[in-house]
């Protein structure tokens, strides 16, 4: 199995753009990790995408993308975890490099989502859940996490405050993010006094609606030694699934196929929780931030409330975690999330991060989750 | 790079099964594949699906499949091509084996179409094409393949007689397939009387709208010698894409993804077209399967027809083609077709074909192929 590189990154400003189709809007992102890669061709392109089909009436955008990035006849291949897209293109493309079919891989994500109603996008992203156990019955993702949120609440003495306390970091780290779609702060206050959406969380504890894309460029370790430019590699990965219906766990605090796929990741790149220096994780909801890094093995089970409190996971915290601003201010076009992940994080070993650089960052990981947990990938990135 | 061996293969009766949900069927179908290989749990499971979202309004059915087969944590991926999607995850499931990541894959394909009405369901297959530009403008799948077979017609004298060849053959094996949806035959004068669809394809020209799965199991070639059964071994693949939309095409006749994806199949596997004994390709439509014997190299460009006409894929002709019936008499679950190719030509090469068996038969080929032509998939399978 060769060794893979990111050698090429791209992303353009999230948010709700209205004037631009799917395609207009990966193309322009593709540009640019083509141009960060210095290539002038790829061997093959992977896209993570949840529902292109049911927000925009459009499936096959392998083809699609390859086309109108005039880039046939590429293989080209959609891959779809819900929201977990991002992070399973990433895997499926390390597996085309590593496995020496295809040398210079595209891997892409991408969502148009408001092209639809807010009911349709609901409906839509519902799909992630077990539809016929779950939302059929009228439940929808702002639901199945506070129900997460209550079960962490009551047995691990989490406050409204704590989840609050984690879209405040967000949109700090977020403000200094120009390509954030929410690039401004926000106060406890504002995230309390926000509409209820589910009881606990607000507003405001929740990710929005997005259009977005995220690309990166991949190609084995030893080509990438060939570029004049810092090199990060993929030191490991982790997938996993979990019970796709919360109602089938035995304790709905517990982010089972998070905790699997980083424990594969670890173990491949051979890193310990306490070795790593910047994170990204899913925050699709507040109280997810708070699973997920004790899913990570980064804070103590039933510790990610006050580990927030106590800002561990800030800026200039002990562990960074979602220093682009997360699914909370950066945006969350749910194909395209995993993929961005993996661009803040190789931009904080490559020291581009900019204002919201964590210093002397050489080890990342970014975490990206489908539904409610149903799955989950996990990747580890060291600046070579 | 480590070789692939399929060791299992399981499908079960297709139609119209509205009395069974898309786990169900996938569940059934994937546990025969687990009794063929005679493996007790799976390392990772990749699954085709082209529109579950629009079909059944679900998507994240990598998680949903691997929670119903009670595999979880394993990784589990849904990928998508529009029609090649069975094909693609077969592809995945090849890298996913031979880069080794993992040992045992579970690489499977399901669609549940018949849960919408007939309107929903040519949109929804209609995602395929360029909506933008194809669909949106009032064309659906139909007129697109009448298009090309008009083309056809028009260049190298194809006749409507020719088509309805394709479809009487198709049927004549079908009728040896107890899993097809219509094991039975039907006459040229039956294809020439039924509906028109669109000029001049008519209904039995046209696949079906059908419910169904399809699985394999594969693992190292080293690890499968060890069994006690007839070894086929995946010798070669292609991937390849077409501009998704025909008005982009130079000659419409012509289906470049498939000739791409064949010529890297052929070079990877070290054979020519004349080598192959058997194959199953994608006749969506009768004017395709004159269409990709073409681009395969099995036929000169231009006489697909003739071909046809003169027996030669017939089951005792030079080339046997869609021994299992083909897209148009064994069903076309979309997602779900590629995998079944890969089946029939597995069970060629044991020589447990039955009545359909093709003598001697040790090399074989499977070419699946999304929306008109957009994506393609070939994949060479050779008797160890």
């Amino acid at each position: 199995m060769r060794e893979v590189a990111v050698i090429g990154v791209g992303m353009t400003k999230w948010g709700e753009l209205w004037e631009k189709s799917l395609r207009q809007i990966f193309v322009e992102t593709a540009l640019l990790a083509i141009d960060d890669a210095g290539v002038d061709k790829v061997d093959s392109l992977i896209v993570g995408s949840m529902s292109s089909g049911l927000f925009i009436g459009q499936e096959h955008i392998g083809s699609l993308l390859a086309d109108y990035l005039g880039q046939t006849p590429i293989p080209a291949a959609r891959v779809e975890s819900a929201c977990a897209s991002g992070g399973l293109a990433l895997k499926m493309g390390f597996l085309e490099v590593a496995s020496g079919v295809s040398d210079i891989v595209m891997v892409g994500g991408v969502e148009k989502m408001t092209d639809v109603s807010g009911h349709e996008a609901t409906y839509a992203l519902g799909t992630a859940a077990d539809q016929e156990y779950e939302c059929f019955h009228g439940i929808t993702f702002p639901g199945l996490y506070a129900l997460i949120a209550r079960a962490h609440m009551e047995k691990y003495g989490t406050t409204r405050e704590q989840l609050a306390l984690v879209a405040v970091k967000n949109h700090e780290n977020g403000s200094l993010n120009p390509l954030a779609q929410f690039p401004f702060p926000i106060t406890v206050d504002s995230v309390l006094n926000s509409v209820l959406v589910a009881d606990p969380l607000r507003v405001l504890d929740c990710s929005p609606i997005t259009d977005g894309a995220a690309v990166v460029i991949l190609c084995p370790l030893e080509m990438a030694k060939k570029l004049k430019k810092p090199i990060v590699k993929i030191a490991g990965f982790g997938q996993a699934t979990d019970t796709i219906a919360l109602s089938s766990r035995r304790d709905i605090t517990w982010l089972e196929s998070t905790y699997q796929a980083a424990q594969k990741a670890y173990q491949m790149a051979g890193k310990k929780p306490e070795d790593i220096d910047v994170v990204e994780v899913h925050d699709c909801f507040t109280i997810a931030e708070i699973c997920v890094i004790e899913a990570l093995g980064l804070v103590e089970k039933g510790k990610g409330g006050k580990a927030v409190e106590e800002g561990l996971t800030s800026l200039s915290g002990k562990i960074p975690v979602n220093t682009s601003g997360g699914l909370k201010a950066k945006g969350h076009p749910v194909g395209a999330t995993g993929v961005a992940q993996a661009i803040e994080v190789v931009k904080q070993l490559r020291e581009e991060a900019g204002p919201r650089q964590v210093k002397g960052a050489r080890l990342g990981l970014t975490q990206n989750m489908g539904g409610s947990g149903g799955s989950a990938v996990v990747h580890i990135f060291e600046r070579v």
